[in-house]
């Protein structure tokens, strides 16, 4: 039992898991096609590229439900190989035949690195970016896919993506920290000497995902990572990185980095980008935070450059790390390192 | 790597998981001290039994950062044992410094099963209550305290507690079902066949910590157990069970039972209730959901009856189940055990 260890009070994650973990696998698929950023951009592109997928033959790698498969029968694909590792597999059968797709699209259960296809394929669509990009994604798979199955000069969509950092000032950091100066007003206790550790506890090393408000961006975005689907290899993946460089808005406290990413669409017109930026309509990707372990004041036009390093984590490979080494105005250099934390290891 | 398995994509409360646990500790504090309805009634609660504080010994169960200690000393306590075994034990000595009370209170880090106290105490004060009572909760640890510490006929803070049950109309179940069949309009691909699979992983056996709103409460509240803290033992609490009889106020398809609770404290004048009833303002034990396998309809007046039985998990005694029993109107009687799903198993 407890020992009087007072642990079984959860905090508002716990209880949200406790809402939302019952809902298991279909709350992911839910939430992916309900993203109408991401699923209505994913749609457009497939649709703009009808020239590319009529007749010919699509894998689609990690299809989850097969929405994008479907969506490539309504460009007009020929055949549709939709490979999916999970149970879900079994709910995508069931949604082509009852779209009377079964002709066309072929729904595989296993992992791209072992499916055997009747054939190559002319283009491959995936939908495999996960947080800060890199996080459990299925790049590798993708990759994978490419070298083995893709005609040379087939099309991949998405065929690019960037990825983008901006220093920001996180008012929720000041907000939670202010809250322990105002319980004496409340209850009479003086709990303001909470804050230091509520500082730690708050700006600590993990990966934040969270909606970053454009109000609370300081800098234009900086580019600092591309990858080009068609070239880019696994080796290559195991330190995705870049510098960058930043001018501050104006007077601010920054308590935080904010990473993002685009995928873009390769079109006949002009390209077409899905954007996880904090200055476009929001998706479920929503932005990686990256606290400081401390707030830095900047003023306007106030320089911050630095190197983002990003990295499969050593505990784990589908676990993304991303080191941050950056200089503020006349700050010293600072460096940390953060990493999304690894719930399987809680209890 | 990831083998094409879409596993990256992490639910609604993963990716809160991520902005949350990355403030660990604190958060779990800031939240409990926040909830206005607990720390007041507590507050109000300690200060009316001034009478029984004022002078007197109080050994505080799981103090957390000490505040209902502290409480205690603004009540008049001579002395109060603040006895917790986490780390957050540091913050509690350093909170009673700063509030000048270190003479008064003594933070002791440890189990109360451990701990060696130079005297038996007039009072024992504890804020033990999990998710639906009984969740991880330290109430063993208080039983244990109890019989070693306290006086005879000395004062438990609260002193009893009472668990109550009512069927309920969640709407979230039939929107999410419902969303299903609008993607056919949004994007021509008809996914309502996937209604089935939702609705098994929704209404799945978990319990589910959410707050239930009064609208959709569909009788009101039957109790089915009650806790004499003076009196019960920790045999008892590995069989808390009892029987309901509740009637519908309408007609209504019933998809879950809500099971909440209610703690009092003794006051000389009247006692004190601190209630999670959905009836009542919120706390942050919210509700907990139990969603039947599939909705059946009421009727004004149509009998809902049953027995609950909670126990304590055989894979690990902090986790509780509840079984139910129940029959509604004319259905044939039907049976459901529950569990909160055990995170450190996720990976």
């Amino acid at each position: 039992m407890s020992h009087g260890v007072k642990k079984r009070k959860l905090d508002k994650s716990r209880q949200d898991r406790l809402y939302f973990d019952s809902y298991s696998d279909v709350t992911i698929h839910e939430e992916m096609i309900a993203d109408h950023e991401r699923t209505n951009t994913y749609r457009t592109a497939i649709l703009r590229n009808g020239e590319s997928i009529r007749g010919k033959v699509v894998l689609d790698v990690g299809a989850g439900t097969g929405v994008l498969s479907m969506f490539c029968v309504q460009a007009g694909a020929r055949k549709v190989y939709a490979v999916e590792a999970c149970s879900i597999a079994e709910q995508a059968m069931k949604i082509v035949r009852h779209n009377h797709m079964e002709d066309r699209v072929e729904v595989i259960r296993g992992t791209v690195e072992t499916v055997d296809l009747p054939e190559t394929v002319d283009v491959i669509v995936s939908e495999w970016m996960g947080y800060a990009l890199l996080h459990e994604s299925m790049l590798n798979s993708v990759l994978y896919a490419r070298d083995k199955w893709l005609k040379p000069g087939g099309l991949i969509l998405p065929s690019r993506a960037e990825l983008y950092i901006a220093p920001i000032s996180d008012p929720v950091v000041e907000d939670r920290l202010h809250f322990w100066f105002a319980v004496k007003d409340q209850y009479g206790i003086d709990m303001s000497c909470m804050s230091d550790f509520a500082r730690r506890c708050i700006m600590n090393s993990d990966i934040t995902v969270n909606t970053v408000t454009v109000e609370d961006v300081l800098s234009h975005p900086a580019r600092f990572a591309e990858l080009d689907l068609g070239s880019v290899t696994v080796d290559e993946l195991r330190a995705v990185k870049g510098h960058f460089r930043c001018e501050s808005f104006g007077s601010a406290a920054v308590n935080a980095f904010c990473v993002w990413f685009t995928v873009t669409f390769p079109c006949p017109d002009k390209p077409l980008v899905l954007s996880t930026s904090p200055f476009k309509p929001e998706t479920h990707w929503k932005q990686a935070v990256l606290y400081l372990d401390a707030p830095v004041d900047v003023m306007q036009d106030t320089p911050v450059t630095g190197e983002v390093r990003m990295y499969p984590s050593e505990d784990s490979a589908r676990h993304v790390c991303i080191h941050l080494d950056f200089t503020i105005g006349q700050n010293k250099r600072q460096a940390k390192t953060f990493s999304i934390p690894d719930w399987s290891s809680e209890s």
